[in-house]
């Protein structure tokens, strides 16, 4: 990370970074194909996690709330390990600095979001319930890690998330209103 | 679209694709910086638009309605296009196939939906409420391109787009139930 902000991301070598690390090149290549990826390792971890934590809700566990439920444990893992709220905050500002990193950021939620979405079917849960409930909870994760990096209280990242799965409620329930008072038959 | 299946999108190069245009490589590299921003031409037009649509919407129009208006204003004018659809689903059998593609598109909508949210902040509409609408619109959006573009019985968009909007509300109005028979006082 030091070495991401200076020089900075887009002038760092791998050889630099391996020397940093106390690496040789070659064990560099053997666990990253390149610089980008070692900022989303543990990206294949995670989506496990998500996954296991959306098939093992309890059967009468309605999609979204299987969904909230495993980005409330990502959240708890956050929380639990002070460090990583450093690491992910910096990681943060490289990812919004950089469009390579910010498009790779995107295709790993992407992807996060049709696991869940996969493990939402596996539960019985039927399209486009399954990949709508997936795709808004990446959605509102999105928004609340965004809200967690730049919240200058601090707070957590689990106070954060019930935000905005709340705030989710909330905007989609005023247009849902909004939507059946204008054309009663359409809305149901 | 024919050189980018045959040879195929990573085998053709700028120089045949300007020629089968009748352009000059110049000519090209004057409105395109490479071939994968071919695929991404009239992005910014579809964005302008869309902020339009949000922009303009009646007073009282809830944030999340305004998005959905603007997704079925982005609709309406795809249904009235019927070659539109066929570039469309094309287009889209190659996003999926090359990942550069893939993040590519993950980009344009993450700058959409960033778009529609400082749309919904002009006005008037607070954080993270803006956000939230305008992220769980895309991701209803996401769902109903991907059902459009697979649809056997080739209904219109408009159509798809209705449906995943009642779809998301539903999702969501289940999910709001459940949260509140388990713990009442936090899910006002």
């Amino acid at each position: 990370m030091e070495l991401y902000r200076e020089p900075g991301y887009d002038k760092v070598t791998v050889a630099e970074i391996a020397a940093r690390a106390g690496l040789t090149r070659r064990t560099f290549f053997r666990h990253f194909p390149d610089k980008r990826e070692v900022l989303f390792f543990g990206a294949d971890k995670l989506e496990a996690f998500v996954v296991d934590v959306v098939l093992s809700a309890p059967e009468s566990t309605p999609a979204l709330e299987a969904v909230a439920a495993a980005l409330a444990a990502v959240a708890r893992r956050s929380d639990a390990e002070p460090a990583f709220a450093d690491f992910a905050r910096d990681r943060h500002t490289l990812i919004r600095t950089y469009a390579e990193l910010h498009e790779r950021e995107l295709g790993k939620h992407a992807s996060l979001a049709s696991a869940m979405a996969a493990a939402l079917r596996r539960r019985g849960v039927t399209e486009p319930a399954a990949s709508l409930a997936a795709e808004a909870g990446i959605a509102a994760f999105k928004v609340g890690f965004e809200r967690w990096v730049d919240d200058p209280r601090r707070r957590k990242m689990g106070a954060h998330m019930r935000e905005v799965m709340r705030g989710l409620g909330a905007v989609v329930l005023e247009q849902r209103t909004a939507a059946r008072a204008a054309s009663p038959s359409r809305t149901t």
